[in-house]
């Protein structure tokens, strides 16, 4: 086909500007990224240019492994149809999608996406619990659709967001480093950080069940991605789900960025917490990048949700092909060991991140569990005051050396680490190298004013991206003038 | 892998109860079809029985096309990552789809399926016109999310369906057969009906504009397809969006079933009443089963939208995988003249089904536009009493003939064929020929009280589902009883 060959790279992003949605925005704005294929933990550019991919935690099992590809590429020409017919591909991914569940959970809904998941999440508790108001925490997000908006603060608290309902009720993300309640400020004991973060959720059930007699549920990541790989205290869950269920609601855990071994001691992110949610969803690594997704719960939830009359059909979900590819990412999960080898390559990634704190003034805190990795820069170690410009100076300068990772956190400060689950200890050693020298540079260069103007500019250069060149160059020159 | 091995049906059906929430309902729930093949307009089950299938308009190009397996395959093999990267398959995809559209449409959002769509038409409605009010008709079906549910008389109207919220009005749908302006009663002119209809929505816009300043958006499905295959009568959309601007709101034409060309003469069924919508969203036949849909909209529109700050992220939407695959659909749909086709086939089915009216007292109306034909089976011509049981038994009869047919409307009374699109006028005389052979077989039949009480428990039987042996026998006893 002629429409199969490649572009130049100018008119990719002549017709991109032109044809696609410029809320949907690219990465490296101002010299975005043309990527043409992928293996395991490497990216690479229409020139044949090698990135190393430390934040695609949805190519779980590595770009494009040959099992998940051969599976799909073998149901693609078999039949892919609706799951009004049976399929023995859909009924084989449930029972071993639950045989890694709490026993309590045992019913699958399929679905196409993460925010399809929670969406549906959300009509299952409504349906069960027969209230509405939800408990969510700060700088949450838990998805691009309208229902999902409404529980994500990390949208609902940009200036152009939409307003937050009344019935959305907000606690503080359990954030030791720089939230509410912080270490050793407010405690030296992780315990009573989590029970205080705890009771913020607390109180909140207090006032609705006074107030409707209930609460629908409380959402939340096990791990916060979008709020900054935020790990939160131990026992924190715990007494949350004790206080949300008091006030009759249900719990629901988002594994959809950290489930699927990631945290590399458990297959969910719920269980390092050591609790028992009533709904889970699940999305991003499920097939390898290809639109699959879940929702497990169990049969009562499940019951209620039928009882109701009202059919569930979605057209895609649990269609013989997802199924097959998600079966296959799960073989590769147990036939690789990856959630061993997060734990393993995690370990080190921390510990080797944990010696930067130790070296640079800009590093604030390290934080992670498996392949989900946090480092925080800030800009004073007392006051931890965000280092927002640095982390997006960090960032690009990464991309020059050819390390693809990304910032977050309200603040946009934390590195994110969350890679292919294929790393490897000699890939987190030039990952945190090249951080190291990075970081060096930065913080020597950072001695002299005009670059302290260049990093401090270059985020507004990168804002303006490449479609206003005037007001580059007056940047440039106003840089160079200084 | 052991795990892709078939197991016997029973067995899928012992895992599909234990593991998969019942509100997600089997065709045939008695017996349900285990299908493991499909090739065009066929589909097997497991004993190698073939099945015409005459209700997939997902498989749009015909099961398993090998061109679009191979651009899957393909497309899987070199790399599937999410468009913060710059990707070929994408902007042509957006460049291919905005050529299909009237000039104003040219800017595109990519997302997973056409629930995803039709929510992202409402956040681009509710963002440009500030405003919340949406007009929907009644029946109608726009998505299985939380915001769509709204939007779905079809679900709301349900005893166990969600309240309406305030904000959702809802007009009649313009059925001249069976709604509250009929043909001939209420007048024999087509555009006169249309404009009886349409003032329906006229005196809502009206209320709302005044009671609120404005509307945001009226959304409707160019042929109503879950409301029982509605063809509107000329002009109504163009009168609809008339009123619908004068209220400051925006036309949203939901094309998720009926889009890309089924309608024989136009790619878009809106083109058939000539108008122009402000978005138009997509999906089931866009990835012939593959997970991929889109909206695509005005350049306003989606600057108002990236105006707000807010990034719209879609994890999977229009990743280079689901791209390639949407590029292949529409290089079929050319190559093979797929649209032509469904104009051929689809006048040659309509004129068949019509000769079936005259011959068969069931047979109320037939209707249709290309390969989107109702046939609508009523207990007496005069009174249009719905034939609901009726209904249900010819679907299952013809089921026995290897002929996959389902029925919709708001008493399910309406046969409903939207095929592959690589369907013949052979198959359009087989199915013909066997539901006139199976309706005079139904009317005969029913003329013994022991026929006539089948039909009417068949659906019970039906619903009772497989799982309920002892009624189920009960029930038979009762009908051998009589």
């Amino acid at each position: 086909m002629a429409f199969l060959q490649s572009m130049p790279k100018s008119e990719t992003i002549k017709l991109r500007e032109k044809h696609v949605g410029s809320a949907c925005q690219l990465f490296f704005r101002s010299s975005p990224l043309k990527i043409v294929r992928g293996i395991a933990q490497f990216m690479y550019d229409e020139t044949g240019e090698r990135y190393l991919d430390c934040i695609n935690n949805v190519a779980h099992v590595g770009h494009c492994h040959p099992h998940v590809v051969e599976a799909g590429r073998n149901q693609m020409s078999l039949i892919s149809t609706n799951n009004r017919y049976l399929h023995d591909e859909l009924v084989i991914l449930a029972k071993r999608l639950v045989k890694t569940m709490p026993e309590s959970l045992s019913v699958c809904f399929f679905v196409n996406s993460g925010s399809e998941a929670n969406d549906l999440a959300l009509r299952l508790a409504r349906v069960h619990t027969n209230k509405k108001d939800m408990i969510t925490l700060d700088h949450a997000y838990h998805g691009h659709l309208t229902s999902m908006i409404d529980l994500s603060p990390y949208k609902l608290n940009l200036p152009g967001g939409p307003e937050k309902p009344e019935w959305v009720h907000v606690a503080p993300v359990p954030d030791v480093y720089r939230g509410k309640y912080t270490y050793p400020r407010d405690s030296q004991s992780e315990e009573e950080l989590g029970n205080l973060y705890a009771r913020e959720v607390g109180e909140i059930c207090k006032k609705v069940k006074e107030a409707k007699g209930g609460v629908c549920a409380f959402i939340a990541e096990s791990l916060q991605s979008c709020g900054g790989q935020i790990i939160p205290p131990d026992g924190y869950l715990k007494k949350v789900y004790e206080y949300v269920r008091e006030a009759n609601g249900v719990c629901i855990a988002d594994e959809v960025q950290v489930g699927f071994g990631r945290s590399g001691t458990h297959m969910w992110a719920f269980q390092t917490q050591d609790v028992v949610p009533d709904i889970v969803t699940m999305g991003k690594p499920m097939g390898n990048g290809h639109p699959v997704a879940a929702v497990i719960t169990t049969p009562e939830i499940a019951k209620s949700f039928a009882d109701t009359g009202v059919e569930y059909f979605n057209t895609y979900g649990g269609n013989p092909v997802s199924c097959a590819i998600a079966n296959a990412v799960l073989d590769v999960i147990e036939e690789e060991r990856l959630m061993e080898r997060a734990a393993r390559v995690g370990n080190h990634l921390l510990s080797r991140c944990e010696s930067l704190k130790h070296k640079h003034r800009l590093v604030g805190d390290v934080r992670g569990r498996g392949l989900f990795v946090g480092v925080e820069l800030v800009t004073d170690k007392e006051s931890r005051i965000p280092a927002t410009a640095e982390a997006k100076h960090v960032v690009n300068r990464m991309r020059e050396e050819r390390i693809l990772i990304s910032r977050d956190g309200p603040d946009s400060n934390v590195l994110k680490f969350k890679p292919p689950m294929v790393f490897t200890t000699q890939d987190a050693d030039r990952l945190v190298d090249t951080l190291d020298r990075v970081l060096s540079e930065l913080e020597e260069n950072t001695k002299s004013v005009q670059m302290k103007l260049e990093v401090l500019v270059s985020p507004i250069r990168e804002d303006v991206g490449s479609g206003d060149l005037q007001l580059k160059s007056s940047i440039q020159q106003y840089v160079k003038a200084v």
